[in-house]
């Protein structure tokens, strides 16, 4: 990180940092069209990334980005149980995100709507909410995060139809940090 | 109304102007301390007052603010159905709403977190979500409500201590406008 960035955070890497660690989730879905209400519990972890990483230098090769055009990469993997079809089904996956400096993109290696790579827009509202835009094939997600403490963070998101009249599902996670990992 | 106001809306009036209507609103309760899950479904009557009405003027009697102070007062009917206690539990209840103008608060003939009367702060956001925070004798409660479409609104809030360190509750809720009511 050159000495700019360590005398002066950009919004996203104070962001970031701010969520780094373990969090332990509470995820409400619900889908609009059929009034489901999916509830979801999960371990979610954030670990930032050295820029020279074998993870982040294969996945820049992939792209049209160089290492030298990007901010504190990170990784998130979640682990966790939902309530969805009955039956409790339990998931995991992880996503390596990688924010490029002088623009306000993410990169990221699979998305939340659609599990392939996938480009988010970012933009910071007054109060330091995030609010991130991913368009994929057929929908689009629009997620917002803000901290109402210092270990406690909210994530609204919502995906809806590229045509922007059909909202599929809205859902909201409150995330507590583990304090004793 | 003046004509001032008739040619241009403050913020607020824009925003309880696009409220107005019959939603339908479902409802996720997080319960921090516990991991809780709430699901809550219910309807939503917000409907436009008129000044000089008995209602608000009644209000405002037991106020020291006087209907020139005031801006497009409205109330907040709901009935609906938790699923808190395992037993599915109907409620009902409302509230008026009187902003007062030059200032950023509105008036409640009785709160969200506790059934009193209380005075609401507010401020938009950037992106036009309003943050209402309301302060009650042991707790304090945020809300924020933003549009997603003309006919979707999301609301989330958070009720917690007066210490500020203690979260009580988070929620989210997605309100779909009845459209033929």
């Amino acid at each position: 990180m050159g000495k700019k960035h360590s005398m002066q955070l950009m919004e996203i890497e104070e962001f970031i940092l701010k969520s780094e660690g373990e969090w332990s989730s509470m995820r409400s879905g619900h889908s609009i069209a059929f009034k489901q209400f999916e509830e979801v519990v999960s371990t979610i972890k954030i670990t930032l990334l050295n820029k020279n990483s074998i993870k982040v230098n294969k996945f820049l090769q992939e792209s049209s980005y160089k290492v030298e055009d990007i901010l504190m990469p990170f990784e998130i993997e979640w682990e966790g149980e939902s309530n969805w079809d009955q039956n409790n089904n339990s998931f995991s996956g992880k996503s390596l995100l990688i924010p490029i400096a002088n623009s306000e993109i993410i990169l990221r290696s699979s998305g939340y709507a659609e599990n392939i790579k996938a480009i988010s827009k970012y933009s910071f509202l007054s109060d330091g909410t995030i609010k991130l835009v991913t368009t994929y094939e057929h929908t689009v997600s629009e997620e917002r995060i803000w901290f109402i403490h210092k270990n406690v963070r909210c994530r609204s998101s919502l995906i809806r139809g590229i045509n922007k009249d059909l909202i599929l599902q809205t859902s909201f996670a409150s995330e507590v940090r583990k304090i004793n990992e």
